[in-house]
C-alpha cells in the first residue's frame, strides 16, 4: 500500500519518512505534533494530536511507523496519526518503498560498466578507473545524481554513469581517428564521482544538502584533484593524468554551466555533449509519465520551458 | 601534382579553377591579368603579364589550363603564368584534384541511408522521407553542408546527415521508451535538406553564396514548408506532419542560434545535439589535422576558442 | 450590476462565468462547491454550500446564473451562493457584460481596414489580403490578440492590427522613397492572423489555452505557411511572395523575442517597430487607467519596469 | 566634376578637402607630400613629388586647389599633383560639392519645425522649446547627428529632428488618450540638441571628434541640464520640468544603449522608438543606394546584420 | 524588553511602530483592527479585538502604545492586543529600540569626515564639499543609505560614505602618481548625496519609497545636477565641475548597473570599485551574524548567492 | 641609447632582441635575413641584405649584437644591418635596456611581502605562505604578471601581489569584525602563483605562451591543487586547507571571467576586488603616460573603452 492509492476514509498502518517536523500548540494550549510522512510516491502532511514527544525536529528523515486515517483538509489529503513511534533495526521495511529507486537492475549495470573498463586499451586510464573503483564502487552504486532535478534517486548516479558510457563507447568509435576511446571512456567513468563527497546524503540514500567542502570547491574541482592524486600513486605519465584532469574540469561545457575550464580536446567536447543529453532525455522521462497524451507539460524548471507528450 | 607540392622555381601544367580575377594595367600602361590559382590543395596568386583577354571576372570560379612558374613574393608563393586558357568540354581532368570531397565513399553511405529509412517503423514517416530521397536525392549526394565552417566540400551534406543518422539509431534504441525511432530518423534525415535552396552552388559543386529566398526565408522553415506539403500529398496524418516540421523548425536548439522554435519533444531535443555532435567532431577533424601534436591551435573562429592536438 | 460594485452584505442576481470549479467535502463530511464568478469587472470566490451537483469541473469557463450575497471571508470578498444554475440558450444576457471587450466600433474598424486594403496599389499584394480576409474576416474580428498581456479581450486582434495599419500608413508616406507600401500594409495586416490558429478560444471568446499546433510551429511559421499556399494559389510571383513570409517570419523583430529570421528589408524593420509601439502603447492604456495620477505603477512583467502616469 | 567621375588619365583642376597629410622622403632622400584629396563623393590618395611645404599636417580638413592628374596604383585610384596651394578667401567653391549635405530643403524643414512648435497647446513646454530655438537655432540647422552611422552630413541633426516630429505629431493624435502632445514634441525637438556640444565640429562642418565635456558627460545628460535650466529661467512648474529632463535622459531606450534613466511614461517611451525608426531607416536609405536591386549588402556594422535591396 | 525577546504567553507593554493596518469585520459582523507591531528587533502581526477605531490605514508607520499578550497562531507569533493608542509628543521613547541605527558613534564618523575634507590639497573641490555639508550636514547623518538592501538603517549613508572615504584615501596615496587625490575624495563624499531626495523618508527615519523626481531622473543625475550648480557658483573651473560631474554619474561602474556614463579616468574608476566592496562587505555583516557557524545562508537576492560563516 | 631615440640617418651598434626571423630571397634571387630587433623601447623592422646565415628562425627571442643604420621605409623606421652576430656569454649588456621592468624596487618590495606575512596571526596559513616562498620564491621576483596586458614585465608578479598585500591588510582591519586576516593575506599572497606554471617564460625573462598544463587546468586550479597539497604535508586542519583552495580558485569573481566557483565568504569576495583594483590600476597607469594631458586614448581593449587623461 502507498500514500498514493489511499482515499479519504481509509485507515492504515506503515512505515514512512518524517519530514519538516514541529512541536506545536493548539490554541487552546495543548501539544500537538505537525509533521509530514512520506513514502516514494508521495507526501501527505500529517497531525498528532494531544502529542508532546519524543519525537521532534531532530528525528527529521528517519522512518517511523504510523497508524492513522487518510483525511481532507482544505481540499488537501491529511493524515490524522493514531499512533506513532520510530522505527527501530528490528522492524521489517522495503527501502524502495519508502524512497524513489532507479528503475533498473543496479547490479547488473555495475558489472556493465566493469566490463567496459575492462576494454580500455589504455593501462594507465584503465589503472586509475579501478583505483576509482576500488575506493568508492560501493557509493558509486548507491547514490543519487542529484537533489531533485534528475536521477534524484537511489541509483541515479550509477544510471546516469552508465548511460553515458553506452553513449561514449558508440561515439568513440564513430569519430574513431580522432577520439583517445580509453581517455573519453575514462572521463566518463569519472565525471561525477565527487559528487558523492560534494552531497549530504540522508540515512535513507537521498541527498538533503551539499557539503561544506562541496560548495566551496565543487565536484568538478574535487575531481580533478582525486584523479590527479591516484595518477601520481599509479605513476601515470604527466600528460595523461593532466588530460583526465582536463575532462573533469570542464565537462560543464561552459564557464557560465559551472565549467572550470572549457574544453579543448575533442574528447572533453563529447563529453559535456554526453552528459547533457542523459541529463535531459532523464528529465523528459521523469516529466512525461506525468504529462496527458496530446497535452503539453507545465513550464519545467530545469528546461526553462514546457514540453510536450505526442503519446 | 598539387600546388601545394610545388617549390619555387619549379614549372609545371595543370587544370586550376580561377578566383579574384581582375583586368589590371601597370604603372607603364600594359595590361597584365591578376587573379588567384586554387587546387584541392590551396590557393596561389597569379599575374599573366602582357594580357589583355579575353579572360576576365566573368569566369570568375571556373576551370582554366595553365602553364606557369612557381615563384616567391615577398615572402608568399605566387605563380608567374606562361600560357592560359578557359578548359573545354574536351579537357580530361579529376574534379576532386580541384575542390575538396568528403574523405569517404559517397555511394555506399548513401546506400546506407536509403537502408536505415527502409528499417523505419512508421509508415508515414518513411513514406516522407522516400519522396525527399526520390525528389532530392542526386543533390543530396552532391552538395556540401556549409559554406565554410565544417563539411564545406562536394558530398558534406550527406556525410554529415549519414553521420548523424548513426547516431540517432544508437540513441533513439537507448532511450527506447521515450524515443518514436520513426520520427527521430525522419527529422535527422531531413533536418538540412533545404540547404539544398538556401545555397547558391557553384559549377564545381562549391557553395558561393545565399541564395535570396535562402536569406529570407531560411533553411529551418524551408524545410518544414517542404515537409508540410509533402505530408499532405501522401495524406499523412495532421500530428505526425506537425511533429515533423517542428523537428526541423527546432533543430537549432535556442532561438539565437536560428531555432524557429523551441525543441519541445524529446526526438527534437535530441536532434538538436546530434546536429551540434557532429558538426563539433567535423571542426575538430579538420582542425586537428593542421596541429602539431602537443600544441595548441590559434583561436578558432567557429568554435571561439583553441584546441589542443594531444597527439 | 457589476460584481466590483457589489458591498459585503449586498443580495444580487445575475450570470457570471464559472471558473475554478471543485466539488468538496466539508470537516464533517458534507458536500460542496467552490468555484469562482467572474464578470468583465472581476473575479470572485465563491461557495455553495451542501451543494453534490450537477455542476463541477466540465463546465469551467461556461456562463451560470446565481442568486447569493456579497461576503467577505480573511479580508478578501467572497459569494455565499444560494442558487445556482447553468444558463441555457434562452437566457439573455449581454457577452460584454461577461467578458472585456475592445473599446472601439468593432464594424467601423473592420471597414476601415477593408477600406485600406482597396488603396494597395500592388494587385498581387492586395489580392492576396483580400482572400485573407474572405477565409478568416469573421475570426478576426472577434478574438483577442493575446492570452493576457495586452489587447486580451474580444476584438483585440481587430483593434491591434487597425492602429498598426494607420502608423503603418503614415509611415510608408514618411519614408516613400525606401518603402514599398503595399508590402508594408500587407505584412502589417496579416503579422498576426495565425493567432486564430496558434490560440484556444472558449465559447465566450477569450483565450484559454495555445493549440498543439500552435506551440509547435508557432504563428510567425503558421501565418507564412498559409501566406506562401495562398501566394500559390493566386499566382502570385515567387519573388513577392518570399517577401510576404519574411515579413511575417521577421515581425518580431530579434531572435530571442520569437523571429524566426531577422528583418532584413526597410518594410520588415518598420513592421517590427510598429508592431512593439501598439502593443506597448496598450500596456500602458490598460495599466494607466489603474495607477492614481502623480504615482507610479508596481512593476509591470511585460515591461519589465513602474511606469509613471503624470495625470 | 566630382572625384568619382573621374577616369584614369584624366587630368583637372578643383577645390579638395586635404586628408591624412604626411611629409615624406623618398628611398633617394627627395621629400614629398603624401595625402589623399576628398570631396562629396569620395576620397582618393594623392602624391605631390618634389615637395617640401609649406602644406603640412596643419592642414588637416582643410581646403586646397590641386591641379593634377587622375592614375591607378596596385589596382586603387591615386592623384598624381601637378600644382597645390590652400585655398583662400577670394577662391569661389561650393561647400556642397565638398561635404555631404542633407537630401532636403533645409530653411524649410527649419520653418516646418517652427510651426510645429507654434502649434503646442502647453505654454510652458512651447517657451521651453523657443528658447532653445533662440539659442541654438543657427547650429540646430547645421550641424551632422553623428560622425558617421547615419544622418553624418551637413544638416543632419535638422533632417533626424524634423522627420521625427513628423511621426510624434501623428502618433500623438493615434494614442491621443494616453499622450500629452505637448510633451512629446518638446522631447522630440530637444532630444539632441546637445550633439551641438558633445561633437568637435570641422570649419566645413563635418564632425570631427567627440568633445571631452561630451564625453563624460553625454548628450543626454548635457541636454537634460540645460532643460532644467531653461525651466527655471522660465517659471516652469517642477513637475513639467522633471518630465522633460526624464524624455532627454531616457531616449535611448535601454541602460545598454545609454539610457540614463529607462522610460517610465508613455510619451518617454514613444520618443526611444521614434528615434530609433528615423535611424534605421536613414541607414536604409543610405546603404540601399549602394545596393545591386535583388541582391544583400554586405555586412553593415549599425545594423548588426546585411539587408536586402528588393528593387 | 524587544519583541524578540518575548515568550508566547507573556504580557507587555511598550511603544511599536504601526505597519500593515487594516479595520476588518468578523465573519459574525464585529469591527476589528488587523495590524502588525514592529521594533528594531522584528516585526509580529498583532489583533485588537472590538475596535472600531480611531486608529486606521491613516496611522502607517507611527508609533503606538501598545498593552497586550503574547499568542501563537498556526505556529507564527501574534499579539493579542488589550489596549492600544497612538503616541504623543509627551511619551517618552527611544528612537533605537524602534528603527535599526547604524552600529557606530555618528557624531565621531560626522566630525572624521569634516576633518577629512579638510586635509583636500585643492581648493575648489574643497569648497565645493563644504557647500554641500553646509546644504545637507544634518540630513547627511540621519537618513538610511537604501530601503532595505543594504545600510538600511537611520544614519545608514553616513557609516557608507564614511568607510568609502577611508578606503579612498588609502587607495588615493596607494596610487599617488595617477590619483588626484581631491577628486576621488570630493567624488567619494558626494555620491550619494542626491540619495537625500530620492527617498521619501517617514517621520521614524526609514526609507519608505522613492521620490517621484527620484524615480524619474535618479540620485546619480540629480547628484551631478547640483554638483554643476554648486560649482557655478563657486566659480570652479569648468574642468573640474565636469570631472566631479563624471565622477558623480559614472559610480555605478557598467549602465547595466545605472551608471549615466562609464568611468573614463582612475578616479571614477576607483569609485565604483570602492563604493561595491563597501556595500558588498556591509551585506556580508548583515547577514553573517543571521548564520550559524560552519553552515551556508539560505540564497540572498542582492549577491544572488549562498554565503558561508567560516566562523 | 634606445631605438626611440635614432633618428632616421643615425649609425648605432647595440645589443637587440631579434624577432620574427625569416630567410628570405630577394626577386633577383639573392638570400636575405628579415628580421625585427627590439629593446625595452620599441621593435623596429630590419634587412640584412645578402645574409645566408647562420643566424634563422632558432634564434627567435635571443640577444644579438647588431651595427646598423636607421632608416624608412614607407613611413615606418626600418633598421639596415651593417653587421650582425648573436651576443655570447662574454657580452656585457643590462637587460633592462631590452625588456621592461617592474619600476620598483625588486629587493625592498620583496623584503616586505615576507615581513607582512610574519605579521600573520593564524600559524597554518603562515605556514603554508613561507612554504610557497620557499619553494618559488625567486620566481615569483622575477616573472611577469601576464603576456601583455598589464603588468607583462620582469619582476610584474611580485609588483601586482605586494600592491594588493597593501590593501588587503588595509582592508582587513577596516572590515576587522568579518575578516579573518591571515586567510585574507594569504589568498591575496598565493592568488596568482601559479601563473609561473602557466606560462612559458624565454630567457630574458617575458612570457612568450601558455603551458600544456596553464591552459588545460588553469592557473587557479593549479593554483589550489598546490595550496592542497601543501597543506595536507604541514598538518593544515582540512577547513583551513579548504577555505584557502575556495580563495584560490574564485578570485576572478564570476565564472564568466573564469573562477571556478563563486566567492562564498568575504575575504574571497574582497580578493576579487582587490586583485581587479590594482589590475586597473596598472592598466591606467601603463596607458596615461601615453596619453596628452586634456585628451582621450583610443579605445583600450582590456578596458573595453576609452580614458581620459586630465592631466
Amino acid at each position: 500500500m502507498r500514500l498514493s492509492e489511499l482515499q479519504v476514509g481509509d485507515s492504515f498502518t506503515g512505515f514512512f519518512i518524517l519530514k519538516n517536523i514541529r512541536n506545536l500548540v493548539t490554541n487552546t494550549g495543548k501539544p500537538y505534533l505537525a509533521c509530514a510522512a512520506a513514502d516514494a510516491s508521495m507526501m501527505v502532511e500529517a497531525k498528532v494530536w494531544d502529542y508532546a514527544g519524543p519525537i521532534g525536529p531532530a528525528d527529521e528523515g528517519k522512518v517511523a511507523k504510523i497508524q492513522g486515517v487518510m483525511q481532507e483538509f482544505k481540499g488537501a489529503p491529511q493524515i490524522k496519526v493514531e499512533r506513532i513511534r520510530m522505527a527501530s533495526a528490528q522492524d521489517a521495511y522495503d527501502l524502495s518503498d519508502l524512497v524513489p529507486v532507479a528503475p533498473m537492475d543496479r547490479d547488473a549495470a555495475y558489472a556493465r560498466v566493469e566490463s567496459v573498463i575492462q576494454t580500455m586499451e589504455d593501462p594507465d586510464y584503465k589503472a586509475v578507473c579501478l583505483e576509482f573503483l576500488r575506493r568508492h564502487g560501493d557509493r558509486f552504486k548507491a547514490i543519487p545524481a542529484a537533489k531533485s532535478v534528475h536521477h534524484g534517486f537511489v541509483g541515479g548516479l550509477l544510471m546516469h554513469t552508465s548511460y553515458m558510457l553506452e553513449t561514449a563507447e558508440f561515439l568513440s568509435r564513430l569519430y574513431a581517428p580522432i577520439i583517445d576511446r580509453s581517455l573519453l571512456l575514462a572521463g566518463t567513468l569519472l565525471h561525477d564521482f565527487a559528487k558523492m563527497e560534494e552531497f549530504t546524503v540522508s540515512e535513507l540514500g537521498m541527498v538533503t544538502e551539499y557539503s561544506t567542502r562541496g560548495q566551496l570547491l565543487g565536484h568538478l574541482v574535487m575531481g580533478a584533484q582525486e584523479a590527479a592524486e591516484v595518477c601520481k600513486l599509479l605513476d601515470v605519465p604527466e600528460q595523461k593524468s593532466v588530460l583526465l584532469q582536463h575532462m573533469l574540469l570542464s565537462h560543464h561545457g561552459q564557464p557560465e554551466y559551472g565549467a572550470a575550464v572549457v574544453p579543448m580536446c575533442a574528447e572533453a567536447e563529447l563529453l559535456s555533449y554526453i552528459d547533457n543529453i542523459d541529463a535531459r532525455m532523464e528529465i523528459y522521462r521523469e516529466n512525461l509519465e506525468k504529462i496527458e497524451p496530446g497535452t503539453f507539460s507545465p513550464r519545467i524548471f530545469a528546461l526553462e520551458k514546457r514540453i510536450y507528450n505526442h503519446g
